[in-house]
């Protein structure tokens, strides 16, 4: 009989945040890739292009003139997916042909005033800027709106259009699929063992290291056991805090120091500027704030595309898109892998 | 007060299949796109490339040479995600980190001999084989299997990194996220209605017209009402059938039909072979054989990624994977523009 080796032999692990299963089928990696490689990211980008709207004192599309700006830079998103005053639709009585009203808001947050830093390249307390200004953002969109997305496309291979560092915000009047989700998940999780589910799963981790990239007195950032993106990770506090707005001084430093440590690892692994999605998921706000949310924890899903190089992503196409999601190498050695590369930035190391 | 318009005013639909809802923000179509443009799909493929290891003649990876096949070719996957003999996984006490045993096979079937062609272009008797093997391959891995996920990955968008016209044949031991989903939900339908979910939803829309991209005798192709990739539609059979192999030899010739209808609709929209992801949802199999399935109705998922053009896709990235899917353009649009297509090739009309 064959012992069980993850690395070697197929096998489903549980997401209990999403109640569902990924496929771990790491033996995979040794099959050679003849398909599509992307543009690797662009790496030569102007400080200050007169043409970016997004740059301190440039002209936006519908006219409006950016201040000259030297910190982070909040302003409505010019096409905006949400606005605050669409007309109800009206009732179709069929249940296969339900529709809701949708309200809401969308916003653009520059991180920096110059176009060539990005976050992991940005001195601390410039990141402390940025997370600050989360908190500003959640509180005055959370005193009315159920839920506040904040989230960064990086990458054009993450459909982001322009290159200045930002990130945005929508919120909304109803709670979207994936926080709706996750809360019924960390609520049955609470009510069965009487703890938060990350909290308990941030301590397991600690202990158990093996998925741990990067950690400090406040954050753990690990790959977590049922990761389905090649390297994602998820970003934990170590206290049981429910939003971004319960962050101490202490803390919204210590986030600064571990983004930036994440992220510089990132871009280490194949020295390129390194594309995701990420977001914030914390308790729902609005009505729910007055409500007991004490099953929820903060948490930050980075989701980076790339698998094998700064051109060959993952597709998670048919199999995924119709059954379930399928993985190529394990979250232990995405974890290990990331975790022994240097500290310092390649771009900042001396040659 | 104005009034609602679906293309005008955002508003929220629900997915009856999947329990959860999208956004719908058709006004978004109005802004300028920026960001990445994919490499159009290859148009030119010969016929036959000796280097091409789905061609029959050819030598695969592992050594194996394939037939000189002249109509469907199936042979298993030289690097399989699953594979019928991995050990167990040990079992780990906690309820964070939930661990169980895959196993299954992995196929692959080439649709035709020649590399140039594709579905839509291909003769309707060879679209018959196809589907006639398709059913041949559910039958005989459904003998043992609970779940065969029958799936096309078309195009290097798509992650496909062979342009010769296959599908694949994922089969498992355990039932997939994706079709338990849709188990549950067909299944609370039915209780609650007495009749099939999909049964009934095929009826509606064959009534109310706007949704239908193409129909015959025994199918009918419609952009969902509750659709995320902008042009995806879902393909229904009028008659209640719970699998592939329940289709009389008249529903194989139709099916026949209305693919070829649907993807000739597909090419033509953007005049180019359209990719997608697609793959098929029938009652589970294997031990489920035996049970009662009424609830069921088979089905055919389509997702193809373009928005705008050959080039620019759709990004189902930040806000979509955080928090809700959200589209550009209104399902009603999508299928009119579809719908409004010539019904011959844009390859083989006379010029
Ligand atoms: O098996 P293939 O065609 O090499 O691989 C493709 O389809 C699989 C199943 O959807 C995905 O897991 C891969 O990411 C994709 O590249
Ligand atoms: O708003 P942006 O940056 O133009 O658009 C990007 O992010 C959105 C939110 O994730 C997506 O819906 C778009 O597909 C993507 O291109």
């Amino acid at each position: 009989d064959v012992s069980f080796d993850p690395k070697e032999h197929q096998h489903l692990r549980y997401n209990p945040l999403r109640d569902s299963w990924v496929l771990v089928s790491a033996h995979r990696m040794k099959r050679p890739w003849a398909g599509q490689v992307e543009k690797p990211p662009e790496e030569h980008i102007p400080r200050y292009d007169p043409k970016n709207p997004l740059c301190p004192g440039n002209t936006r599309a519908n006219g409006k003139v950016n201040p000259d700006y030297d910190s982070t830079f909040l302003f409505e998103n010019d096409f905006p997916a949400l606005q605050p005053d669409a007309p109800d639709p009206g009732v179709d009585q069929h249940p296969l042909f339900q529709t809701r009203a949708a309200r809401g808001i969308c916003k653009v947050m520059c991180f920096h005033p110059w176009s060539d830093v990005t976050l992991p390249l940005m001195k601390k307390q410039e990141v402390v800027k940025v997370v600050d200004k989360w908190v500003e953002i959640l509180e005055e969109l959370g005193a009315t709106y159920p839920w506040v997305q904040i989230f960064e496309n990086k990458g054009a291979m993450m459909g982001c259009s322009n290159p200045h560092p930002h990130c945005q915000v929508w919120a909304s009047n109803f709670l979207p699929n994936e926080p709706a989700l996750s809360d019924r998940c960390q609520r049955n999780y609470f009510e069965k063992h009487g703890e938060p589910l990350l909290l308990e799963y941030a301590r397991q981790e600690a202990e158990r290291k093996d998925r741990v990239v990067v950690e400090n007195f406040a954050w753990l950032a690990v790959v977590p056991y049922w990761a389905t993106w090649p390297y994602q990770t998820l970003l934990l506090p170590r206290r049981h805090v429910l939003r971004l707005t319960d962050l101490t001084t202490e803390e919204r430093e210590g986030l600064a120091d571990i983004m930036k440590q994440l992220l510089t690892k990132y871009d280490n692994l194949f020295e390129v500027s390194f594309p995701y999605s990420m977001g914030w998921h914390g308790a729902p706000t609005g009505p729910h704030l007055k409500e007991d949310n004490s099953h929820w924890q903060l948490h930050a899903h980075y989701y980076p595309p790339l698998l094998r190089s700064a051109t060959v992503k993952k597709f998670m196409v048919g199999y995924e898109m119709l059954a379930q999601e399928q993985r190529d190498l394990t979250p232990e050695q995405a974890a290990e892998k990331l975790r022994n590369l240097p500290d310092q930035h390649y771009k900042t190391r001396e040659s």
